[in-house]
């Protein structure tokens, strides 16, 4: 059971009707989704007409392969480990034993209902998206705070956007392995912490910095988070509709697959806007 | 975006805070699902220690292969079609071409936020389940619903507790392949189309009432609900915690994976209720 | 480049034809396979019509989900360790670093062309399956190899018949869980080794001796084979038909897929036989 | 049961010995393979060490993935139809019905054991490949034969060497995607037929020649040996080595996995050789 903060009561926007907005990207074949991760992809074992029953009836059905770090997903705080420990000093070797997470897993993360903030970074620049391979730096983050003209509380969550989600329709661009990825580094990763939010989430691939060229060569951010704090990373993230209709504060849903030991899952992250906005 | 019925606002229920309720069943393999369905399973391609970064930092992650009707899940309309049509008329055949649905498919639906009201028909007959291959009459859904003191209104999803849930940690008991399973059958998902609702869920795997030792020979309410009229399924859900804090009227969110073209979903259900409540 | 025994040349039984034994069981959904391993699925992602080329043409093709030890199959060396050691004391934890063998992998073993023999200890107790549970001794695998008039010797493959295979129509029979299935065990796994066979293959599905409702307790004969001798088994095989024409020496031909670091191998084994055989 | 063509018999060039050839790519996660079928992943659900018995054995296992036309590999007659028919008139749509084929699936290959020609038609122009979109014309067939200082007869497997295989290491090279791919075309195909071969193999991922910049645009090759003449083709082959030990006749052994009901299948060719080659 997850109790919203009682302080912050985003709930309480909703009036007598509220919008709905889904943060999620479609999933299909071919969508940018890291190397790192195996290949999504739908099939239809039966098609309609294949086994037809007495009535006329017949059913189509799906086989579904994926990573659980495709599309827009959550990850678990089992994802990351440093020097083998994983968040609290979990010893990950043992956690993994048997081949899922006995510990950290995508099914310990408490269905997220409650207060979401957006910091639209990239709007301090301009209209596009920051420039790839860009940190955003605690001075940003305190700028886009200021203008949305409210507080991160205990509990809530923060989505970054970055603007980067405007490349979502060009997978190479997308995942930006030769421009870079903008995003937070260890520096923001510390201004969030400090924040103590429950989940942070961003418009790219990888949510944080990627140098131009450099790969997910190293993940400061996601030690910070997943491993020091405890928080947890929501990616591939469509924020380019919230940001348009300039929502800063709002209700969000996130509701991971119950994935048993899983390190991630896919999730459709839903922004519950008052009904005067979107 | 999904409008809230402004006549009924489950949200207005929520005071300076709500609880939280998990309507979904955990997903591990050997878990109870339909032999029609392709098999759940999670592996773990990489290990914490497969790769290690320069840092000290390491990831392990997931590969996921599952039916998408396996686990608490929904039902698209393009699931199920009735001499070769389905919901509007829709020529099946053409609608499959390429493998997956361009009409009809899991990302039609949209986002479910919205009145949930549960009816506990198992509780008119005692603490148990409904026996296997029990046919849930409209005179037992118009008796629950009396109980809840409340209206079925469009939009509302109705999920209908069985019993039958209380079987889940014993697979074969909970598939009841020859104890028949309980549930509603055409008359009972007629007396639910007429109440308009946008989806309807239960406790069991295959949501309808299903004979001793017949399988899923016919499926009357699925054609009834998805081709006729429209209205969405959601199966093998958890409504035995529900039940026991006598819920009967909630904020009920369902965000089916965004997955482009496919007959169904993995769901992750959740029912939001009052802060005194659960 | 794998080379024949010159002292023992099945290829020279050959005059101006041959006759070439299918020793596989189909692969088929459903089939009888082990639990401890990935579902056996075939499924159609594309069909004939999905995409149509300007001339008219139209390619169907497939999606393969399984388990390596599933069907008819061959064990790598590294399928199996013995107190963290694998055959040759190669440390089993090092070799599994990224998630395949990086030792004693399928790819690792060559492609057999070599002498076959087969052992027909069913025909010892007469025409139907030895019983479940039954395990081979060496006086039977003796008397079975002195009925064939022939010796085995070093580089041979030694097919074991135990009859089970008249069970593979009727999975539950054939997996065995309560009855138990026959097989050799330690002993025979010994009486083996000191032959030095390339390979020894067997008509069920674990190969060895399973007691009674123990399942896969423990399995004797594949540490003494795999891990202590280097002896690959070969599981699943069809060889009733062998038997029924009175086989006894043959060129056996196996070639497991090319599989970069995976424990073992579905293959397709055949038996080519002088041609006024079979 | 497949014989052996009596007049020409490869396995009597066996005299004391013989060589085994692999003529099959390792497969392994990042080979090239046509972006029309599933990705080529193993993974390892379970690892030495997970799951440890009483005596110190422990085992891993794979999960492998892949589509069936995918790495080395054969093409079953059923994969390719031309104005809605297979192979002899079968109706494309009535034999896909349930999701396999219920005619010319791989599984009605019978599996190859007989006589082997390589055609090394890049050594009719210097030591390297062929350039990318040459297609092989008959002349070039007759040449290649004329050196070979024998003859295809009815039921020889002929394997075409355009030398691409030499960008095996390097996967978008060896795609060609856009410098196109060195193949025969209908005319190579009809010289082919013409001589009644059981099946064709080339070094190349799609076997006939692909113009630059076109993709799989037309396969007229294709048509004309599936589906007009019933001749089995092998792609992706490791014909390297055959060509530099000079090999030009040999047995050939291709066991395709018998796959109910598939459009192909994953193989390992080898090519036996007299003991004095290779």
């Amino acid at each position: 059971m997850t109790r919203l903060e009682p302080t912050i009561d985003p709930l309480a926007l909703l009036g007598a009707g509220a919008n709905v907005m889904d943060l999620s990207r479609p999933m299909v074949l071919g969508m940018p989704q890291s190397p790192n991760h195996p290949e999504f992809r739908l099939s239809m074992p039966r098609r309609h007409g294949d086994v037809v029953r007495a009535d006329g009836g017949s059913a189509a059905n799906d086989l579904l392969i994926s990573g659980t770090h495709v599309g827009t997903h959550i990850d678990a705080l089992g994802h990351v480990s440093h020097c083998g420990s994983l968040f609290g000093g979990v010893d990950a070797e043992a956690a993994q034993i048997g081949g899922r997470l006995s510990s950290h897993g995508v099914e310990e993360i408490p269905p997220i209902v409650g207060r979401g903030v957006l910091l639209d970074v990239a709007a301090l620049y301009g209209t596009g998206p920051l420039p790839g391979g860009y940190e955003i730096t605690p001075a940003d983050l305190d700028e886009s705070l200021r203008r949305t003209g409210t507080v991160i509380g205990p509990g809530d969550s923060v989505l970054i956007r970055s603007g980067w989600g405007q490349h979502w329709d060009d997978g190479e661009s997308y995942l930006g392995a030769t421009s870079g990825v903008p995003g937070i580094g260890e520096a923001g990763a510390r201004w969030f912490a400090e924040r103590r939010p429950v989940a942070l989430g961003a418009d790219t691939i990888a949510f944080e910095c990627l140098a131009p060229a450099r790969g997910h060569a190293l993940l400061p951010a996601h030690r910070v988070l997943l491993v020091e704090h405890g928080i947890y990373i929501i990616e591939t993230m469509a924020l380019e509709e919230l940001a348009a209709v300039g929502a800063t504060e709002f209700a969000l849903v996130v509701a991971p697959l119950h994935l048993v030991g899983a390190t991630g899952s896919p999730v459709r992250p839903l922004a519950v806007l008052a009904a005067d906005r979107g």
